[in-house]
């Protein structure tokens, strides 16, 4: 505990893990930022955590307790838990996915799960109806275990299939003609040799050599370790000196990777992998022809560990980073099952890789300390990877599979944004781009094939449901298009998967959030501007909330609600973006009317509507027809650099090449970011084709 | 069992595993090889096999068995044995050093063991006499086990402290002048780094580099393995942003291996290796100054798998290459322990490493298929290595250390051969030199500085003891110098260590049959030209012996025998060496004339009287000022090279130099070894100095 900056009077449990500042609740909730939470905004880790309760760094060493069994249904799946361990707990311990934004810091209210027998202890929560608590509903992270436990995790805490843009036949269908010429990092070479005789009676590594020198290689720069050198002698005699050797061509050098008997098959397969925070998405692909023979999607495991990069460094600090890793490496490695399975492949015929994940992400599944990313000066351990093998990381495909990581030039903008341009490919034209990715972070790079700016924005994880009472990812059940009559405000929407809704996902909170700006529903400021009388308007608390969905119409039996503070997050987020847009121009002398090209990429869901996303100040208000929406940019530009040498040396260079300007000590950001915080903006003369409806 | 090529109506149970051909026992034994023999002179690998008994292959996989219990005295060390396993057997699963030249065949009569309780299964062997089988005496690998069983090893079985030459103070004194400039592998480099900051907040690892390019290293070709990106975070702030980077240099490339924090201690340690067949030397040294500040040496515990190499190749067929690797290992680590704990040094600090040995104890040792240099063409798996690490290779030192292997340029001239180049230098000069290196196998070098020719002939183990019924390694108790009195034959002889002798070494052996050819004690053919009846003289069945120490003069309590069959092996060795000069000679044109220097080496003892090696025939007639006996060669070449770059670069030219002879299907070596079988030679004008003697 500690005294709010602003409040000296009041004592507090939150505190900035950056700047070590405590700010009470209301500090934290206010909407000025220069009078209270002038820290916050601008800090790109943003991250309030609670101290002295159940702070992350508070919790005592756990002793050697009585073990109970805890049985989640209806997976039916038993876990043993420690006496004074927290539901949570069980759950990361078997692996069992909860959704659990927050880190188990009991803010977010997303855990919940149904006691059916044994005792728990748990603190009371707001964030649990009257009607939840009477249905025995409990938060697992705020339940400790004192006795064997049943319980039930309802249908709103379970995770669903992902809704990822990028899949589906079409669009890999579309990518398949990306890349023309095909070079793996990883080449099967078919090489005859002489038999030994007494007169030539050179060693079988010398052989295999000059079986390279005569198919035109330079041996000078090969190199081969010990398992090849074990294997080589069955190797050549296998099948009369024929044989297949794996070459991976390095930066410096080439090293023999595998040598087996015969000349057969000498195909082999690939797999792009786009390590999100959220989630994960990887393509399978031949790499003769670069077709994408399987495509599967899963939420990142590490999510029981909260929903953003901090958390999880946090989480690493506090457990290791093996821990992370291995989350991370068993929700890649099922993909790549799922894949394989669907496939009909062998997992061996597996031997180029491709990982496109943020600094944080990349970090984590490499097993690299990852602390001072959300430390000041936020520096990353590594951002340029030498060509790494499977086995040494954990993939399971062929353990001797070259496996390139996507550099990544700072701490907050990592390999997926490297991806992303060599998706878009703005960096080799003339035209000046303004590229936004939109997740927990805005990652934003200005710029064209001469030079390169990028920056990060701490938007918060509002548009993938974090923060966001009924948010949620764009799974199945989720809310995602969305107008409002005018005259009753009755709310038409569909929702992913055309099933009863059970959230609200980013694109959702968008159309929502314009449309009820367009319809008066709301003030610029994000206030409710309605009767409280009205039947679609409910309070919660103190809070007015606007029912979106009556439980009737939903799948968890209960009003699906948007909340006063789930618009001030939206504000928030949408404010973070619109400021690092404008304070990266203005560093590089430019303003919207200069731009030629806008992209946006990001978790929204996959029909993310451009003009309400300018009605409520989240994009500029320039022609609509330099917009364009990418979806998962990051997977696109990962399948490119799998199949293409000339594409990994171009991600090192736009790595290199990039400029990373830092907002967390720039001024001229916090006033942006001020003036942001309204609907569409404090300067309505920035949106003028919004200024005519509103 | 099979027909003996030369005797069609014998059966016999020996077979050359070379050529595929039965051979009886006479055949075996007979010393005419045109007639009998052909075969087996001129055959490398000279490798007879008892077939259909109990021979190597022919062992049946054993089956689920009961299990008993075996007590070796005086160790009282228990091990289990299933039944109808040999005491041998029971021995090596645990490691405990038997005497064991045969490797399990039964043929050399060394691994003699007392029964003291229980009972075994044991086949009559002519190897015990009929004394000892009345005191209970049994070979190990001749008995079966059929229950609980406690056993003694007797004095004459032990292994004792070896004598090697070149250790002891003085050699390695002398030794430590031959390195002028040091050069390491592994080099420590200090490091004072810029501490990040936002405007300067590149990642850990560029940062490092960045270090590497102010202190003036091209940083374009440093590698960094993940190991090192998981520690760089810590070990850069450890210390305020001093490292100490720990740099390998490769011939490609460097590669970081490790980066601790502070700019403390950077002296290191490393290790030269001798990796002997039949005994591993050690060197502990200071990189900075070369001082050698501790030397040890041990048995190399494959023994236990056979004297020859042949014998542990098949013995990796048989186990597989890993069970010798680890016993390498073991022996190795063990004696760096004994190093580690005499110099009271810190293990962590030896970093540097180089291993010298023939091809098939670094096939072996490094788990490498060794199964094909014993089969024609007599291919080895690889004869040149990159720089391995320590950590990789089950060395007990600082696993980052680097671990530079002595190329070999044949399956029968190894890096042992590099190693004894590099220390006499005589490929640096304009003088011919002729190098043999006698163990199991004669290798012999012949050139200059322009020029290098090898090859290598089945000396055998003889000179080492094996096939000697007293023989035994230069050990304690070993009779090393023999004089034999002209009258009455009485011998006079000192003994390793100056204790009761309990067996005869290389240089004694040399000694004895030189004394006795003088006194007319033998005839040039090796037969006894000597009454039955004198003291001196016993038979031992049918065969001659000559009483080298009654039993009241040995430790073994035991008359100490020299037998004809004895004399045979050695004139059949040194037969084979003789030969191997000439038709090295012959082949480059040359004569023992033009000859500037010849170097002896090899494991006779550390005194080898080489005007008796010339007298029995085994080094030429020629100006015995030519002559130097250097010892172990290979432990000097290897300490040179762990501290300089300019001899490793020099091993590995040696090695591409040398061009190797084989003899296994040369008839002029055939007729060279047949005329070699006499003493000094059936052509005695070969021999002006020994002719007028005899």
């Amino acid at each position: 505990m500690g005294k709010c900056i602003n409040h000296p009077d009041r004592e507090t449990s939150f505190m900035c893990m950056k700047h070590n500042l405590y700010l009470c609740e209301e500090c934290l909730k206010c909407r000025d930022p220069k009078i209270h939470c002038k820290f916050r905004p601008s800090c790109p880790i943003w991250f309030m955590e609670k101290r002295g309760g159940k702070g992350i760094d508070d919790v005592p060493a756990v002793e050697k307790k009585i073990e109970y069994k805890i049985l989640f249904m209806p997976e039916n799946k038993e876990v043993s838990a420690v006496e004074g361990s927290t539901l949570l707990d069980a759950a990361m311990a078997g692996d069992i996915p909860l959704n659990a934004s927050c880190n188990g810091k009991g803010s977010c209210g997303k855990c919940k799960l149904v006691l059916e027998s044994g005792t728990g202890k748990f603190d009371d929560t707001p964030l649990l109806s009257q009607e939840e608590k009477t249905n025995n509903y409990v938060l697992a992270c705020q339940t400790t275990v004192y006795s064997d436990i049943t319980v039930r995790i309802p249908e709103e805490t379970l995770e669903k299939k992902l809704q990822i843009a990028g899949m589906g036949k079409e669009v890999t269908a579309r990518m398949q003609g990306l890349v023309q010429e095909i070079s793996p990092m990883l080449q099967n070479i078919p090489l005859e040799l002489q038999p030994p005789t007494l007169d030539d009676s050179i060693s079988d590594l010398d052989r295999l050599m000059l079986g390279f020198v005569k198919s035109g290689c330079d041996t000078g720069r090969i190199s081969v370790g010990l398992k090849v050198m074990r294997e080589l002698a069955a190797a050549m005699r296998g099948e009369n000196w024929k044989v297949t050797a794996s070459v991976i061509k390095k930066s410096c050098s080439s090293e023999i990777v595998r040598v087996v008997p015969g000349n057969g098959d000498l195909s082999s397969l690939g797999v792009a992998i786009d390590i999100g925070t959220t989630s994960i998405v990887v393509y399978l692909v031949e790499m003769a022809d670069g077709v994408i023979i399987a495509a599967t999607s899963g939420h990142n495991r590490q999510a029981v560990c909260g929903d953003d990069v901090i958390n999880r460094i946090v989480c690493a600090e506090k457990d290791g980073v093996k821990k992370l890793s291995s989350m991370g490496l068993a929700t890649i490695n099922g993909l790549i099952n799922e894949a394989i399975d669907s496939a009909e492949v062998e997992r061996v015929r597996i031997d180029n890789v491709v990982l496109s994940g943020n600094t944080t992400m990349i970090h984590l599944l490499l097993q690299i300390e990852p602390r001072h990313i959300r430390r000041e000066p936020y520096i990353p351990s590594v951002s340029a990877f030498p060509i790494l093998k499977a086995g040494h990381i954990g993939l399971k495909v062929n353990p001797m599979a070259a496996v390139f990581v996507m550099p990544g030039p700072a701490g907050y903008v990592g390999g997926d944004i490297v991806s992303g341009l060599i998706y878009t490919g703005f960096h080799r034209e003339e035209a000046v781009t303004l590229f936004i990715d939109v997740g927990t972070n805005g990652e934003i790079v200005l710029g064209n094939k001469e030079w390169l700016m990028t920056a990060s924005c701490s938007a918060g994880p509002a548009f993938e449901g974090g923060g966001i009472r009924w948010g949620m990812r764009a799974e199945e059940g989720a809310i995602e298009k969305i107008t409002i009559d005018q005259k009753h405000f009755v709310p038409t929407f569909s929702v992913v998967g055309d099933v009863p809704p059970r959230g609200i996902c980013g694109s959702g909170m968008i159309d929502l959030i314009s449309e009820m700006l367009l319809t008066g529903m709301i003030r610029p400021n994000g206030k409710f501007n309605i009767d409280d009388t009205h039947p679609r308007i409910t309070k919660d608390g103190d809070e007015t909330a606007y029912i979106l969905a009556f439980a009737d119409e939903t799948s968890v039996d209960k009003d699906i609600l948007f909340m006063e503070s789930d618009i001030d997050n939206i504000i928030r987020s949408k404010g973070a973006v619109y400021a690092g847009f404008k304070v990266l121009l203005n560093q590089a002398g430019f303003d919207f009317s200069m731009v030629d090209r806008m992209i946006i990429t990001g978790g929204f869901g996959q029909y993310l509507d451009l003009e309400k996303a300018v009605t409520i100040g989240l994009l500029p208000d320039i022609d609509r027809a330099k917009f364009q929406y990418l979806g998962n940019s990051s997977i696109a530009g990962a399948y490119m650099t799998l199949l293409s040498e000339k594409y990994r040396k171009e991600a090192i260079e736009i790595s290199n090449r990039m400029t990373y300007v830092d907002f967390s000590s720039n001024n001229q950001f916090m006033d942006e970011f001020t003036s942001a915080l309204f609907l569409p903006h404090t300067n309505l003369e920035e949106f003028p084709s919004v200024k005519h409806m509103v």
